[in-house]
């Protein structure tokens, strides 16, 4: 019999476990390993802001997961659900998003964790995350946005406000990111002669005392003196408040006008643990020392979204390194689950910090010694290729600063974005355009044509209704959480417009008319559709 | 005093009649060049099959233009309207849009073509066309989508159809874009386990009797053939009738099942060029040899919005070649008609004809030769490096391709779209949400919180309106398409969502509920705007 083990999530966690578990279970037809990640790819974070400052391409930190975990099974999709009881994850299949079965025997739970910024208003809307490679990419052509706008603006104030970059958060990814963007700026302002060098601002805003809270206090000042004499401000014990489209309201009362505001806080557990039965320790899966969670046999826990604890009585920090280390114990205790063997706890010291501060310097802490300037900025650089997965990414990356070293950097703004915001569609006769069955997460609106709604009863399908133009459907999927409850068809050409579920949730809320109206028609329609 | 001449569009008229017009003045402050572009970049066309299949980076084909022109004042932003009498252009610039006038001694116009594919029944918003980076990004992305989608899918048609790629148009861009995309997918689809490669199809469909009708019929026939080798089906005499999410319908009564349609036809006119005076030509500008627009003295016209005389009483074809030729001889006639000299008229034969295949195979005519395979497509890759502007950009490409040869083709999916279809923004209190005399693109809906709405009048604002929760606001800009008729100010902190002007029409449209309240609404604010 197959033994099946799922590992969820494709970051430094799950990929690594995966990778592991393939290596050891070589050869074994008895073992299946699956991989389930939402992207397609693997992304080095730690590299972000180099690709948010265009000093390397946004293609060349992401390694494919089929090509780094060839012996895995890789399903590029949500997880939907998990039944821990079943013992199977739910994912959504193919382009008709109908649920997907996957059953384990073993279950490795690496997801990470998501930006949640609800608890200040404005701040999920007006700011702008590191997260992953959409990120960086989008705010790279951000900021080059701005540039061309500030150098066409006629207006002084709003000149200055697309020139005022605000990140906030002191911590690694706060400090590399301003740090990087800050370069960047400096080194392609030249091409933008109607912006004047001291209209460019820069603001860190961070909640306590020292940046870098992470690092021993002599390489955190180090860093703020060296981004002070870059001309970056730097904002100590002071929270962001709240944020518009024009501005970032601080603690202190100060007020930035800004059209960039980077979030490097609020990391939050993913949302689908609250799901699970077992023990949370803040949110965390609590797993024992060896990663396995008590009282779930062959449920495992790691990187981020595990709470996983240490002999001083805390728990291990989210950092790569560790989730790398526990990633090879996981796998080991895995296999000795499997073919037999005692578990082993996870114990690690951590071997060292570093922090890039853009313009070739950095700073450093490894195995004890504290480095700084450009030693530490090429340390770091040489350590970063060496970590990155596969040699391909090296040389790329390689060949990428090189090339930084020697050209120009680079100011094309790439935009591609649809600005069209409502989706069209148009059909054929006889085709489908919701099924029954299906998960809804669309809302359409018929623009011409006519439709028919049927839903398979006994033997024989019955027609519900005949729709025609400016009637819609797909409502009672997305207000009453269900499957589609019937088939809708075109009858003649029809051209529909469409919404997603997260805006038809914004419209029916506030809307009052047609709030009125959706009420109305779903009464009608569920009715309906007891009779039958 | 200072003759202004200004440049629209970026494109290989527009660039490169920027470009010579900066050497020839080179030192001259009497003379102001200004080029207007939507994007910030020039784009080299020719290659973007190559962006779209992965082999070499989106942005290695973009080269800035602030970069390409030192010497030139560089707009980016969108042409809104023409002023041939006031000889002023009005561009929309910066973030908030307002109107800004740049007047012209000499204008020229290289506006390009767009694509315009209304008559055919769903493609417009079912097909990919592949026109800039944007596209060819996100057609790489959606390919590489497709496999991950098939590899995922139980549904056996469901798979057939996410991996049928239909190309419409046998030119060069249908062949180019087909040969490439077919050789990307051969190579990466041993990473995708449960797609048989039995499965993927590739079908290129053209309305004429041969494909590339631009090159002589042995070359043509040659192509046709080393397409059909490697399992591209090439239907001809047939026409694509119309399109929606998931099928395609052909004239000859064929139906493809596909997620993937790339439409190379339906280029048509700048529909700017029809609010202008001047005659047109099958929608393009006519412009005498000299390429000057006769009894418009200023005025020019190049490239694919130009209709130029040839001696035989034709126009020339729309080609880059045909473009980077007239922008010399447009440059150099308005440095004759500024510092005195004859114009003179263009003529040019044309160098050759170049088309890859993919797959190290190509077709070319140079100088009278036919080229074909390997040493054609050896030929097209060294020419073409040799047209990219700047050395920058000819070093990353032949990287690109030298890595392209040692190492696998990158699978990675980069998803950077916005999911969320609606923006939400939030105010602080005092902040103004819109503002009197701005052009109105939004459509606001208030979620929480409550605005006023004031005008300037005379000396004093009077404010018209408060506004609370589930109100609206915004639609009479975009009804009439007039500037905002007030401004919208928060009282207190206030969320709204908002929707574009396009999404807007096409909701007003539709929605019989929505339609009749602001019909309603529009009705009385209308009137009180009159009363006041």
């Amino acid at each position: 019999m197959t033994t099946r083990i799922v590992v969820l999530g494709g970051g430094f966690g799950g990929a690594f476990t995966a990778k592991r578990l393939s290596r050891r279970f070589e050869g074994d037809a008895s073992v299946e390993i699956s991989l389930v990640n939402r992207e397609n790819y693997f992304v080095f974070q730690p590299m972000l802001p180099e690709v948010a400052a265009g000093a390397i391409e946004p293609s060349q930190i992401a390694n494919p997961l089929r090509r780094m975990l060839p012996g895995v099974r890789f399903y590029s999709s949500e997880v939907e659900s998990i039944d821990t009881v079943a013992r199977q994850v739910h994912i959504g299949a193919g382009d008709r998003k109908h649920l997907r079965s996957l059953p384990y025997d073993h279950l490795v739970l690496a997801l990470g964790t998501i930006v949640d910024l609800s608890s200040l208003p404005g701040l999920a809307e007006h700011s702008l995350a590191l997260k992953n490679i959409g990120d960086a990419f989008y705010l790279r052509n951000h900021v080059i946005g701005c540039l061309e706008q500030a150098d066409i603006e006629t207006d002084a104030d709003h000149r200055r406000a697309a020139t005022t970059f605000v990140v906030i958060g002191g911590g690694f990814s706060g400090v590399e990111t301003i740090g990087e963007l800050q370069e960047m700026v400096d080194l392609v302002l030249p091409h933008y002669r109607n912006i004047r060098p001291e209209d460019v601002r820069f603001v860190l805003v961070h909640s306590q005392a020292r940046i870098l809270p992470e690092v021993v206090p002599g390489l955190g000042e180090y860093a703020a003196d060296e981004l002070r004499r870059r001309g970056i401000e730097i904002l100590l014990n002071v929270k962001c408040k709240a944020a518009t489209a024009e501005h970032v309201f601080l603690s202190d009362g100060t007020t930035l006008a800004t059209r960039t505001l980077i979030s490097t806080v609020g990391n939050a557990p993913n949302p689908l643990l609250k799901t699970l039965p077992c023990p949370l320790s803040r949110g965390r899966i609590a797993t024992d020392a060896t990663l396995s969670v008590t009282g779930y046999p062959g449920l495992w826990a790691l990187g981020d979204n595990a709470a996983v604890p240490m002999a001083d009585g805390t728990t291990y920090a989210p950092t790569a390194q560790n989730a790398i280390r526990q990633a090879h114990t996981c796998a080991d205790n895995i296999v000795a689950a499997i073919r037999g063997g005692a578990p082993k706890p996870f114990v690690f010291g951590g071997l060292g910090k570093l922090a890039s501060l853009g313009a070739r310097s950095a700073v450093a802490e490894i195995l004890g010694f504290r480095i700084k300037g450009f030693l530490a900025w090429w340390l770091w650089r040489t350590i970063y290729l060496l970590k990155l997965p596969g040699l391909e990414r090296q040389v790329r990356v390689a060949l990428d600063w090189t090339l930084d070293l020697l050209f120009q950097r680079n100011i094309v703004q790439l935009k591609v974005f649809r600005t069209e915001k409502v989706d069209r569609a148009h059909f054929e006769p006889g085709e489908a355009i919701v099924s029954e069955g299906e998960i809804g997460d669309r809302f359409y609106v018929i623009e011409t044509g006519r439709v028919e709604v049927v839903r398979q009863g006994g033997a024989e399908p019955s027609r519900l209704a005949t729709l025609g133009a400016g009637e819609y459907f797909g409502e009672v999927a997305l207000l009453r959480d269900l499957a589609r409850t019937a088939t809708v068809r075109a009858l003649e050409p029809t051209d529909v417009i469409s919404i997603g579920r997260g805006d038809f949730a914004a419209f029916a809320r506030n809307l009052a008319a047609l709030r009125a109206s959706f009420e109305e028609s779903l009464g009608r329609r569920l009715a309906d559709a007891e009779v039958r």
